[in-house]
């Protein structure tokens, strides 16, 4: 007998909603020659986190490789073409329907010139130790500061 | 004109290989009632790291979900049926054609009896304070230390 509980890790008995999916999000912090960060600031007309600062990337869609789509993801936001260096962490956030687990990169600048998208109203270069005061979404503030002490800022 | 350097991050009048392309894998620690971590054994037939101790999990293949294919893998390597419950952790290492950008999960088991693939020659439930000196391949121990400080262990 096939338990359809056993697919959401509900127990015999209990009442719950069905658990939210996750869903996986690619960002990177863009490192800068003087090892400035860039963060973009998302626009008032942002469903979540609207005014917030936030790191370039996004969703990964079905098809697409996790560095595809960041590159595309870059491109499209900021204007510029990165190269991934290494893995800078993890964190996670929850939605109305769905989980997020973000996977955060680090890179460089390889070509382009910076400018935005009509998602973000503003763009900065903001020091490793001001990262945390930015006003960075929620999610990525824990992140932050492991970030900065991780790579000495 | 068009910069092919650029491509690969190579400065001018400097010569480079190119640089390694990021591949995604995803890992779980899944947790057992008593709050201990599956580990499996990497078999003596292993390409990279046999006889090291790993988490279940793998390469997300192309039209895959991260989580599509993290649950596929477990069921595939140690035959459970598994929920994630949060983000874990994150890490990478280096193989001679590319780097593994890791995403490392947590979750608990929802159905199944555990057995091993061919990849792998054993399997056991382990306190989170013994996973440093279980044998883990070495880009996981930086995170095993984290992940016990984080959980507690």
């Amino acid at each position: 007998m096939r338990s359809v509980g056993a697919d959401y890790g509900i127990e015999p008995g209990k009442v719950h909603m069905p658990e939210k999916p996750f869903v996986l999000s690619v960002k990177v912090v863009i490192r800068d020659a003087e090892g400035r960060c860039l963060v973009i600031r998302r626009s008032q007309a942002s469903k979540y986190n609207a005014g917030k600062w936030d790191f370039p990337g996004g969703k990964v869609d079905a098809g697409e490789s996790f560095d595809e789509a960041l590159l595309r993801e870059v491109e499209e936001e900021v204007g510029l073409r990165i190269r991934l260096t290494r893995v800078a962490g993890s964190t996670e956030s929850e939605m109305p329907d769905r989980k997020v687990a973000y996977l955060i990169m680090e890179g460089q600048v390889v070509a382009g010139q910076s400018r935005l998208s009509e998602e973000h109203d503003r763009l900065d270069w903001c020091a490793i130790e001001e990262l945390l005061d930015v006003g960075l979404c929620q999610q990525f503030l824990a992140f932050a500061g492991s970030y900065a002490r991780q790579v000495g800022g």
